[in-house]
């Protein structure tokens, strides 16, 4: 547990979140952490079956200091979690890569983070309902209002899972080529490249009857744009800017 | 462990590995999975420690039926799995945003692997110096020739760690919009976006002597690139095909 007083901006720092590799690229003011989750829409979910650890991607969303996922009822990772487990949620995004002069000085700037919290179902069905309309909203603002609406079997089917961040920590490099001084000289190639996801245009389904517009709140999914900025955009427009 | 038998090509199927959720989206054969394996540089690594879940995002590589990665010898990860401990090791490629016509059927289409295994460190001076050449060449083929050799010190701050896949799964999305048969009358937008994670023009160390050339290896690392499809490349220009 925490071991220090940590100010209200701040995760508390305690031996399960403090980054020790390289640790001046730590990372614990829950600004710098929400910026590198709501820019993203996949994280990878540690969690443990029987001593196995499991490792699976999803799409999440954060509400304020919560963090939301859902999948099938039937997944088994939400059926391990129902009576509330400990889960560690990673975010990524690679952003360049790094070509030094020499093996050792090889990286890659990024930017990550670090989740942990005890994962629980979200069982009441008002709450559930509301949550998964929040997720259609986080990644396509105002798109929920203009679809057809949940049965109550497709409610069903859905389990939505929530955890309260306890701890998190970002981690996040940006230097590009950082060698050592003496290998500057060296007739050795040296380069950063930089690293992006984008989307493509827009491939609508054949089966649109015709004249249906494209929807304003789709407005930035413009092709070349690039999904981390893209998705920290719908964020801001749904949640607004905190 | 493994309850029926299985074909040499392929991964034995347990309740580990077997794929629940959609099970149509299952692929246990190898070639489909190490496919999903050599498209990556970066993978996230669950692993348990006292308890606790971590997922921690590294780069790595496979070799034949071996997966590889490395650290800092300090990083907390590396050290608890000094003594053989058990990971699941997934690899991620988002490839489209599909906005349906209603949100039970938004989804996305990716191609995953989840990889179990026991992690070990590989301890042997010659084994590690090898594999961490191989690492260099196998996102940068040819290049490690070129770099100035790593130093004795470097080396032992340097932990490499393996893994033999005992198990996998790759699990692959490609259909873009599929919608209830009754829902695609309706007045909806519904399209898919393809994403792609692509590399920039090389932006040059600026402290390099003048003339030094653009290495042959990297030939194909142009602007616009997809990193998927270079990594494949890459991987099959070092390790040949298979």
């Amino acid at each position: 547990m925490p071991d220090s007083v940590t100010p209200p901006d701040a995760y508390p720092v305690s031996e399960r979140n403090k980054v020790r590799r390289l640790h001046e690229r730590g990372r614990y003011d829950k600004e710098s952490v929400h910026a590198i989750l709501d820019a993203a829409m996949v994280c990878h979910i540690a969690y443990v079956i029987d001593g196995q650890p499991y490792c699976t991607p999803t799409a999440f969303w954060r509400e304020g200091e919560h963090l939301y996922w859902h999948g099938s009822s039937a997944s088994r990772m939400l059926r391990s979690q129902k009576g509330g487990v400990p889960v560690c949620l990673t975010v990524t995004h690679l952003d360049s890569l790094v070509l030094a002069r020499c093996g050792f000085n090889h990286s890659v700037d990024y930017r990550s983070a670090m989740c942990f919290g005890t994962a629980r179902v979200v069982d009441d069905p008002a709450a559930k309902s509301r949550a998964l309309d929040a997720m259609i909203d986080r990644f396509y603002p105002g798109r929920n209002a203009e679809l057809r609406p949940s049965t109550a079997q497709e409610l069903k089917a859905t389990t939505v899972i929530g955890m309260e961040i306890e701890q998190a920590s970002g981690k996040i490099r940006s230097k590009g080529v950082a060698d050592e001084e003496e290998d500057y000289a060296l007739p050795i190639y040296a380069t950063r490249f930089p690293v992006t996801q984008v989307i493509g245009a827009a491939e609508p389904c054949p089966r649109m009857p015709e004249g249906v517009p494209f929807p304003e709140g789709l407005a930035g999914f413009t092709p070349g744009r690039r999904l981390d900025e893209l998705m920290l955009e719908s964020y801001r427009t749904t949640y607004g800017k905190e």
